[in-house]
C-alpha cells in the first residue's frame, strides 16, 4: 500500500544510483516545485527529444505548463483534437534548485548540493473554459503570488490565445543531496580546504516600467519580496 | 554561408514563436552555458523522454556531462561499445538562467526574464583516456574555476567507474528575453504596478566540512566568490 501522503514510486521514479536521495514525500516535491519559476519540460519530435524552459504552476495534484498555441509542444498535444480523444503528449518535467558547491578533497567526490523533482506522464490539453481560467490565475500567481487579482484579467481574445497543457502528478520522485562532502576515509587528511559553499538567490529592487505613471504605488506583495 | 561566429540556424534552433529573441552568436552563447553549474539533459528511455538534472562543463566547442557509468543515460549510450562503433544518444541539452519576474499591467503579457540555451545533437561517450582526464578537469573547474589543481587527482578506478558523455556544440541556439514587460497600448492608462523584479544569485559564506583541520586556510579562488 503507497503512504497516503507520499507518491508511490515506480520502475522509473527509483534512480539507479543514489537511491537513498530519493523523496517521495508530498510536502517535500511540493515545496521544490512551488519555489521555483522555470521548469524543463522535455518531450518528443520528430524522435528526437526536446528540453524547454518554461513557467509552470501547480495546483493541488496538477501542473500547468504555459505557452502559446503556437508552440511545439501544444501543437503536438493538440492534434488529437478535443479533450476527450486527445492522445496528450509524453512528457518528463524536472525542477532543480542548486543549493550549494561541494568541495571534496578528492575531485572525484566533488558535486553539487540540489532538489529536484522529476514527473512522468501523459501532459494535456485544458479546454475546459473554468479550467483555463483557473489555470491561467494559477501562472500569474507563480509569478509573484497575490498578482493574478491586482492585474488587468486575460480577455476571450487572449484566453484562447493562450494554451495551457495540464500534469497530473501521479509519477513524481524529488531527489536531494544536501551535507558536506563524502570523501574516502583515506583522503582525510590531505591538505585541501574541503566544505559546500551555499548557493543564495534573492530578489533585486524593482525596476518601474518606462511609461508607470508615478501615482502607482509598488503594491505590498512586492514590496514584501 | 554562416557568419563564422555564430552556430547556423537549423529547422529546430529557429524557435516557432519570438523568433526576435533567438541568438546564435557564440559569445554570448557560451557565457550562457559557462555561467550554470546543472544543465537539463533531455533523452529517451523506453520510447518516452526523461529530464536529467546533471554538471556539465564546456571546452571549446564541446560539452561533458558527468555521470557514473550505472547512470541511465551512459548505459544507453554504450550499448554500442566502443567509440568507433557507439551509435551514440539523442539528447536534447538545456540551460537556463531565470533573471526576472516581468509584471505587466495584463494577465496576459506576464512573463519571466530568462537566458536559455538549447543544444540538440548525439551524445557519445568519452573512451579516449587523455580526453576522459581533460573532461573530469573540467568537470571539477566547473564547480569551482581552479578547484581540479587544488584537489587530489581521480584514480585510475575513479576514473573507470565515471562516465563521460560529449556533445559537440554544433546544432545550438540560446534564447534571450530582458527588458519591462510589453503591454498593449491601450492597457497603458490601468492602475496596476508593472515593471520587473529581479532575481539575484550569489554565494554564501564557505561552511567547512567537519573533519576539515583547522590548519588549512580558505584557498583564494574560494574567497574571491
Amino acid at each position: 500500500m503507497p503512504e497516503p501522503d507520499a507518491y508511490e514510486p515506480t520502475e522509473r521514479t527509483v534512480p539507479t544510483r543514489s537511491r537513498e536521495r530519493a523523496v517521495y514525500d508530498h510536502a517535500q516535491v511540493h515545496a521544490i516545485l512551488d519555489e521555483a519559476y522555470v521548469c524543463h519540460l522535455g518531450f518528443l519530435r520528430d524522435g528526437a527529444p526536446v528540453v524547454l524552459p518554461t513557467l509552470y504552476a501547480r495546483v493541488g495534484s496538477r501542473v500547468y505548463v504555459h505557452g502559446s498555441t503556437g508552440s511545439r509542444p501544444l501543437r503536438t498535444a493538440g492534434e488529437g483534437g478535443g479533450e476527450g480523444d486527445d492522445p496528450g503528449l509524453k512528457v518528463c518535467l524536472t525542477v532543480t534548485h542548486v543549493d550549494g558547491l561541494v568541495l571534496a578533497r578528492s575531485a572525484f567526490h566533488h558535486s553539487l548540493n540540489y532538489r529536484s523533482v522529476m514527473i512522468h506522464g501523459t501532459a494535456r490539453r485544458v479546454t475546459d473554459p473554468a479550467e483555463k481560467r483557473l489555470s491561467f490565475d494559477a501562472l500569474v500567481d507563480a509569478v509573484v503570488p497575490g498578482r493574478a487579482r491586482d492585474s488587468r484579467p486575460a480577455n476571450d481574445r487572449e484566453l484562447a490565445a493562450t494554451g495551457v497543457l495540464r500534469l497530473d502528478l501521479a509519477e513524481v520522485s524529488a531527489k536531494i543531496r544536501n551535507g558536506p562532502p563524502n570523501d574516502d576515509p583515506q583522503d582525510a587528511e590531505l591538505p585541501y580546504w574541503t566544505g559546500v559553499v551555499p548557493l543564495v538567490s534573492g530578489y533585486g529592487t524593482p525596476i518601474p516600467a518606462p511609461g508607470l505613471a508615478p501615482s502607482v504605488a509598488l503594491p505590498d506583495y512586492l514590496a514584501a519580496l
